[in-house]
């Protein structure tokens, strides 16, 4: 077995240690007689398995008794939908800031329900490479939310202030940050997050919802998408993603035995710093983000030659530095560090790319 | 390890040596120096194995070209609303057939979404102990389609014919049937199927929708819920539920490798025949369901004395017999001997029930 370092940015690395452990207990589960993707999701098994995911994630990020943690399916992709139509209802209307591709992706997908939904702000003039500054006075007061992106993966931005909505729900898409670093939960209304970056395997979306938001879904929209009921059922409506879940378990398990989010953050800064700070110490590269909207997650940089940065992701490849080329919107080079990837895995990148700056001289 | 014999209803059994298999690859997959669970869904060696996926699944199930499969998440529940959203507005009514409770979940979602739907048959008086007779002079002449669930879980029937629908498309949940014999896939318009039963770990659900079919979804509907989105995108509109595609490809694989679903109808026949016949042939427990609806996966039986139930399940569960407890709403026994429930779990549960049988005379 030869581990690459995975750059990805999603579905990407998971801790090896809970690699580990899901392989040796995957035929047989503990004293069950079988694995845990065979068993009844309303077994006393299954059910010690979900209940443990819960309650590690609310010690973890340190979630309130009056939000209700939902695993899902659908990614968020299907909560761009599931936003608006569990919420909008409270007034009729709801504010988005745009600052990518996924954050504009929920915003039309409120435009395509039909719903009123007004952008009130977004970078898109400056090819996103910073997050808006949000204040209240830019919300309408009669929004039903606001809803963001926190951490924008394809560009490599993150919001590094949580904007002062006042009473007005802020939502927010954390996907590729989710617990990363500690966050005030009680500053949003409702955060939801797809996996398969920081958390699991693709195929679990987790909802944090906040109770008193849980009473004004349309009547006439898909059951499946009711948060509440969802929240009345335990996210076991139906049958939930069973296995991707015990994988969160362990993956929580596993921060917790780093110390947690805190120590989480601490690692997180160390590997990005590294990066950031020889980005900034040489000419060779670019990074195209402001400094004070970088992501501590997702890390992008160009050589500014469209040809150069094939050749560079193609030969990073090679040598065991895997999906570094950036999204094919964008282009350039994008490298997701997340809580995931070893400090060795940000070493090995550096002196990848001293070596290929060195042997690949522009014009 | 001491593997048990695992009657749940889904999520159910997986084979053996599918299991073992993604053990021994779990950390580290081929060359790839990754987890299936790290890959990227866009990376080569991910897009082969949903390929194969596909391919393989074409293959067991001879499905023709004119029909698209798409691997999807949110289960049967989340197309009970998907179904007539994309379906309905062909002629603005849809029709439905309720043999037991998932087929009226899914009757009932349609109705809450406020569309014309009319059951047109069910065995509802009957408690669901045979599935209706359905002829085509039974369905409205301008319905946009018919739904039904070809194989009843919790009541243990399935149509043992299927229903024709002349030009009508014939809609059929196979959750719990999927894979488990041959079908003549040209019958039906669509074919749903959540994956837990009988095709790989809870998460991923199953659409096979004919081409034509496509066009007619609703304008102001969730983008994840349009089968026309995920055919274009080839099931990859958002991060697909990679690892359990990748489960499912496993399944595929080992269902090919005995022989496809001619040998697995002959397998499921004979596990189904022995426990059967022992039913017909004694008068300790009772067999609910009408001989002609007898389904091949899911096996109901009671004893005429719920505390005696009780005490079965119970004293089976400590013989290494899991989960025979029939489903909460019915009570009594249930058998799910699906494809990877090998012979000798229906012959130790049949030996199981003799000594029951002896040892706990009715007063």
């Amino acid at each position: 077995m030869n581990r690459v370092f995975n750059f990805s940015a999603g579905p990407s690395m998971l801790p090896l240690p809970v690699l580990e452990k899901a392989a040796a207990e995957l035929v047989c589960y503990g004293e069950s007689g079988m694995s845990v993707m065979e068993m009844s999701h309303r077994s006393p098994d299954y059910e010690a398995i979900i209940a443990d995911a819960e309650a590690m994630l609310r010690r973890l990020m340190n979630i309130p008794d009056n939000y209700k943690v939902l695993f899902l399916q659908g990614g968020a992709s299907t909560q761009f939908a599931a936003v608006p139509m569990n919420l909008i209802k409270r007034t009729g209307k709801a504010d988005y800031a745009v600052s990518g591709q996924f954050s504009g992706k929920a915003f039309k997908e409120a435009q395509k329900l039909g719903y009123d939904v007004k952008c009130i702000a977004t970078t898109k003039d400056d090819n996103f490479d910073h997050v808006p500054v949000i204040t209240k006075d830019m919300i309408r007061p009669d929004a039903a939310y606001l809803h963001i992106c926190f951490n924008n993966t394809i560009y490599g931005t993150k919001y590094p202030y949580i904007p002062d909505t006042g009473d007005i729900p802020l939502v927010a898409d954390m996907s590729s940050c989710i617990i990363s670093e500690p966050v005030d939960v009680t500053k949003f209304g409702v955060i939801y997050a797809g996996a398969q970056k920081n958390m699991a395997p693709a195929g679990l979306t987790l909802v944090i919802v906040r109770e008193d938001l849980l009473d004004t879904a349309e009547e006439n929209m898909p059951t499946m998408l009711e948060w509440k009921t969802m929240a009345e059922n335990g996210s076991m409506y139906n049958t939930p993603p069973c296995y991707a879940i015990y994988m969160a378990k362990l993956v929580y398990e596993w921060i917790l035995g780093l110390g947690g989010l805190d120590e989480m953050k601490k690692l997180n800064e160390k590997k990005a710093a590294y990066l950031y700070d020889y980005l900034d110490n040489q000419d060779y590269y670019i990074a195209p983000v402001k400094k004070e909207s970088r992501s501590m997650m997702n890390v992008t940089f160009v050589t500014g030659d469209a040809d150069l940065d094939k050749k560079f992701a193609k030969e990073a490849g090679a040598a065991g530095l895997k999906n570094l080329k950036g999204h094919r919107s964008v282009g350039g080079m994008r490298a997701s560090i997340y809580n995931a990837m070893p400090y060795d895995g940000v070493v090995a990148l550096v002196d990848f790319m001293k070596k290929f700056a060195a042997e690949n001289p522009k014009a």
